[in-house]
């Protein structure tokens, strides 16, 4: 049982930028096949290492020809054009087009020699070996340009950049089997408590270890590498060894509990005997006792017991930094604009987070605040019943109609919002 | 080689009407650790087995006491309270408080029978075995209620509820550690033609099969199944074969390419020998030979070789479908709003898709339309520059400046439109 700690209480903007400037990590490099990449980012710059497409092909299937030799082609005075081949994209048509001639070429065919324009075979009466063009063409309609897409030297995608489904493709396509991306965070989670158990049990009023899985959620769409490191008893020394050796296994440690300032909470204690103090204390509503400080120059996160301090505390500190530090995100939530249902407000010195449920309505989003009174950062249902979040300066009101900004917890939230009414079938 | 193919284009609309009246897959059931439920569906109410909390709790650390006895306490005239006793959340108070009686309770411990509210420990004055308290509180403040997260009985999530990070903290703190889901889809995909290849060469006409990994990696973040069930050949037998197979082991087949109308694309007349055709052929630029038929109740898709086709197809037929199937939504895509930043437009009888380059600005979002011209569809930067895409009915136009509703390709394009400018340190 020790001495009584007294915080000192920061802005939340001021926490943000010792959050900043202190947390500096070097997540190294490593090689994936390209097929596994999606929501990897990139360490190293993609430039074409030839031109897509590789010469001018067809869009459509239709017949290569020359413009010039439609050029006065009507309904009333159709144009017949001699058909001197059928091409398909793996041959190369070595053909050359002379006046009044065409071939027929299936999509991404690189087209005959003297060809500028593609004519869609449904625009063309076909007459044995010969086709008749009832319109005029611009040049090079319905084809794609050599190099169009991509051209040889031409970065396509640069460093820092997060892989999507879509960059599969034309990362594929540039001839990338394998590409180096930067190596994912590893998040140790350290639990704190004599009252924290491994499983639930029948005493209602123990604590299982129940965070570190929420955690693991928490970024797992984002495939980073959270462990379990253990529960420790709330003794200053073993709190101390856990931390010391944590931190030399990950790249960020998140001390759960044992951050506030009562009889047993001894974290701070221990942080400040291995490490270095960055903030503990936040003018912050839930939060308040969230703290960073820097242990052999890794980042522990001091994270509050409390279901919906913590789910702050990810959502503002870890989770923004970590982001910030693999792809230059700060703000790694989708955030959307939404009608209050009804009034809310922060205290005078104190910013605020408050949950909200969002539907949608004509098009855009109504936010229900979800209820809270004091005491509610302890309540699961005020992060399960809300999709999203808002955050409030310090001495703010938002009216009831008013629009505010809500960032959504994650990405599967669009999976409530967008909900039809009626039941699945 | 076969006769061409003539197609009854439908309205947009009218396909979607199609898609969802035709559709009906059985996904059955699965039993999974809640630990690994994130993205997961229901098939099961869930409803609270105990009340959360047990009984009324203390949310902070501090004195639990009788808010009568403090009802004239001030700074000028503090009440002095006798403390006969320290609780942690893992032992019960057995004890009764009396009149100026308290007890130091932390966070998450039951209250003492005849405590009605919580002081907190730092707007108290220790002397001793007592404290001093300077101003009256509410009863009930700072106390979580019994019952209140949760209630016997409760529903707390319905059959049907995509888990998210948040829920499995509520799951796990109600004693479930496994859930019953709903199987995640199963999706095959067969490429055709003649020109397509395993692997990149250096024939750079020839077509590398990449789009099954493309489409892996759309459906990677909801964990469904993606197959590459095979390359087949431009033959209608060998169609109608490796379709008639697949269609035992997926619940829903992708034919990419061959749903054209020209000389090659045979797909059409296999899908008609050994199925029912509910639509082919779509008012829609790009997707336009777009299709869906029945093959022994499953659905196969016809989907368009430009990449630009295939994945209108994935976000507008085949997505939506499937997660209407598993979660009872269409629209699997978060939606904003964003001030075009130049004019776009359909034409009279078509719907469009257009991509959009999302940028911050003030809060809301600024849409720059990607560079499309005819033959755009065939190309891979029109996606990869985006961020997402907007929906024209036909022959609509909607003016530089005026916000349209846009939506997200991924989860992962917040990455994108949310990053800061500098380079990442």
């Amino acid at each position: 049982m020790s001495k009584l700690i007294k915080l000192d209480y920061l802005d939340f903007k001021n926490s943000l930028e010792r959050l900043y400037n202190s947390v500096n990590i070097e997540l190294g490099l490593k090689v994936i096949q390209v097929e596994d990449a999606v929501s990897e980012v990139l360490a190293e710059d993609i430039a074409a290492k030839f031109d897509i497409p590789p010469s001018n092909v067809a869009f459509y299937d239709g017949y290569a020809l020359r413009s010039k030799d439609i050029i006065a082609a009507s309904k009333e005075k159709p144009v017949k054009l001699k058909v001197i081949g059928t091409f398909f994209p793996n041959g190369n048509p070595k053909c050359s087009l002379k006046k009044n001639e065409s071939a027929y070429v299936s999509s991404g065919t690189p087209l005959p020699k003297g060809a500028d324009v593609v004519v869609r075979f449904e625009s063309v009466k076909i007459d044995g070996e010969h086709i008749w063009v009832t319109e005029p063409s611009e040049s090079w309609d319905r084809v794609i340009f050599h190099g169009e897409d991509a051209k040889k030297g031409e970065v396509m995608f640069k460093e820092g950049h997060m892989i999507r489904p879509q960059d599969i493709g034309l990362l594929l396509q540039l001839g990338n089997s394998r590409v180096r991306v930067f190596r994912k965070p590893r998040i140790g989670v350290l639990s704190i408590g004599d009252e924290i158990v491994e499983q639930f049990n029948n005493n209602r009023s123990s604590y299982p270890d129940n965070f570190h899985m929420l955690i693991k959620s928490f970024f797992e769409a984002y495939k980073f590498h959270v462990d379990q490191v253990g529960i420790i008893l709330d003794d200053v020394d073993k709190i101390k060894e856990a931390i010391r050796d944590s931190c030399q296994h990950y790249d960020a440690l998140l001390v759960i509990s044992g951050a506030s300032t009562g009889k047993k909470d001894v974290v701070h204690i221990a942080l400040q005997e291995v490490g270095k103090m960055i903030f503990h204390g936040v003018k912050l509503s839930p939060g308040k006792v969230s703290g960073l400080a820097l242990v052999d120059g890794k980042p522990v996160f001091m994270i509050p017991g409390h279901v919906g301090s913590l789910y702050v505390c990810l959502s503002l500190y870890v989770a923004p930094v970590l982001f910030k530090t693999l792809c230059n995100v700060k703000e790694p939530f989708v955030k959307v604009i939404a009608k209050l249902d009804s009034e809310i407000r922060s205290r005078p010195h104190m910013s605020a987070i408050r949950t909200v449920q969002l539907t949608r309505n004509n098009g855009g989003y109504v936010a229900k605040v979800v209820e809270k009174r004091l005491g509610g950062s302890g309540l699961f249902t005020l992060l399960t019943k809300a999709n999203g979040f808002v955050v409030l300066p310090p001495g703010a009101v938002r009216k009831q109609g008013e629009n505010v900004t809500v960032s959504l917890f994650n990405p599967f939230e669009v999976f409530h919002t967008n909900r039809l009414e009626s039941k699945p079938n």
